[in-house]
């Protein structure tokens, strides 16, 4: 089966707590533009990451607000800052690394929640079912092009809610050359 | 067969004439390392770049100098540098980019050049022929760890000189999560 595959470049997800920090009191987010995931959006807010070996700026924030604050960024961009966070899956956050987050209105100095995002699909039960998996699954997901490759060890993510669509990093991306003329991926079950 | 994986992080390689313009007349390299590929070096002599939308500094020279100018940077720095360069093998430069670069004596207004290296790997004859490739087939390369993939379309190159080694670069490395812990890779020839 197909799949469209879309590039997460370096993002914020902000607990409504921090948010207030760097913006400001009841502050609430404004939507710049919808992703496909039902619900999820992207902000006009950005702030700035500092790590010990470095800064990070232009780090857009994803709405709405969630639980905990999660900051994903590339292997590239975490070198940049001077981490070295692990590969997680999305809200999976113990022992990661922290970094100061700063905004217009006020600093959070972030004890753990920076990752590199592991490669997943989002998928709704109907077309899961057709092809065979559940969620927390994992599948193989085939490229094309000049950086033709096979990435292996693909999270499988279901819930109604979602639409089909693999989300990789910028470095992956640029690894398996992903553009905007090529991308589109093949599932392929184990 | 398995194969020790290797990053190329972004580097040049120059002619005698464009060595001279940015070092001095007469300028020698001077070796800081030796590389795996026989008589291949890195030399303790840097320079920087300028592309249209920015600077990127630290660039090392590889020696000895060679017949053209050739720069090689990841997708990542190239988009830092506003530039767009094809994957390319080394030495196939036709219609890729330009890059000025500085060094402490001069600059070089680079007219084509600056490729993306297409991922490949050095073997020697007797090796090729047990695993049954020449020069310039195309062969698969399994990694394995969280972000396990497999590189399809790796270029074959074969030399007397060579010693068994993959070469990607730094986005290639990051999207397998290739490191000091992770760089052996699986051969496999379709």
């Amino acid at each position: 089966m197909q799949i469209p595959i879309e590039i997460s470049a370096r993002h914020a997800h902000l607990s409504k707590s921090d948010l207030e920090i760097l913006f400001g009191p009841g502050f609430e987010l404004t939507k710049l533009h919808d992703l496909s995931q039902t619900g999820q959006f992207a902000a006009k807010e950005i702030v700035e990451l500092v790590g010990p070996r470095g800064p990070l700026d232009g780090v857009r924030i994803l709405g709405p607000v969630r639980a905990q604050t999660q900051v994903e960024v590339s292997e590239t961009e975490a070198r940049h800052l001077g981490l070295n966070p692990p590969v997680r899956d999305s809200g999976n956050l113990d022992g990661t690394p922290g970094v100061k987050i700063i905004g217009p209105k006020g600093e959070v100095i972030l004890k753990q929640g920076v990752i590199l995002a592991l490669r997943h699909i989002h998928i709704n039960p109907a077309t899961a079912v057709e092809i065979g998996v559940k969620n927390y699954d994992r599948v193989k997901v085939d490229t094309s092009g000049t950086r033709d490759l096979l990435f292996e060890n693909v999270l499988v993510r279901v819930d109604p809610s979602f639409k089909l669509a693999m989300h990789i990093d910028t470095d992956e991306a640029n690894a398996a050359g992903i553009d905007a003329d090529n991308h589109v991926g093949e599932i392929i079950v184990p």
